[in-house]
């Protein structure tokens, strides 16, 4: 029994090109750092959060996100016309990759958000791992 | 003095959101692949390989990425009709990025390439340090 779901036809086998094809965009890594780094979790705060989505992509990449398997959503038990969103497993996965997007913009670009990028670079695998602790304990309270 | 060049208006001065600004397509990352580990240098190169990029997003991708200063290019000194695309430095350090890429796609989706894959996992810093001295060395020929 094959546990990894069939590629939806992709154009090529590569994974770079599977990667690219889920996240090859100029958003979808926003929402993902948003939610790994800020802890937003709804609409709202994807929202107005500092690039300035427009509700129509941001509601565009939600899905997609979700029907990757890399976010979630489930309703917000306080107010039942609220999402929601949290990452996965393999959203949690993708840390490596946006440290390292980071880290080369970081270097070769004048970017602000400095306090970030010295936190990343003296203290990489740290923050990561910090990262997936609080998410890990969060994932333990939604099951509790 | 700075030394890095002041940023074209961007949505905000995150890190996360210059890479992504820079490399957020289906394709960039993809030509920088062919470059890296295919040793590709040529627009018919390129046109060809396992994605079947059209020739107009092809020549707009190269064209945006000599202008952010991830690859040059030149003439060919054997046919003057011709462009030789090569990586620079800032382009070469995209290696732990694309790297990352890789190995989260090869764990989460049914992808090919495994023994790329394989090699990455079990071999990943010297895999990129042989690029590294590939490239190095292809430097030191063009400027003799």
């Amino acid at each position: 029994m094959q546990k990894k779901k069939a590629p939806p036809r992709r154009r090529s086998g590569c994974p770079l090109n599977a990667s690219v094809e889920m996240l090859g965009d100029r958003w979808s890594l926003l929402i993902l750092r948003d939610m790994m780094l800020h802890g937003y979790q709804t609409f709202n705060e994807f929202l107005h959060s500092g690039e300035k989505i427009a509700t129509n992509i941001l509601a565009d990449r939600l899905r997609r996100l979700e029907s990757y398997g890399i976010i979630s959503s489930q309703q917000d038990p306080a107010d039942g016309r609220k999402m929601i969103y949290a990452l996965t497993a393999k959203g949690m996965d993708l840390r490596p990759v946006l440290t390292e997007m980071v880290l080369w913009a970081a270097r070769h670009e004048a970017t602000g958000n400095q306090s970030l990028v010295r936190q990343m670079c003296t203290a990489k695998e740290e923050l990561l791992a910090e990262a997936g602790k609080r998410w890990e304990s969060k994932q333990g309270s939604l099951n509790s």
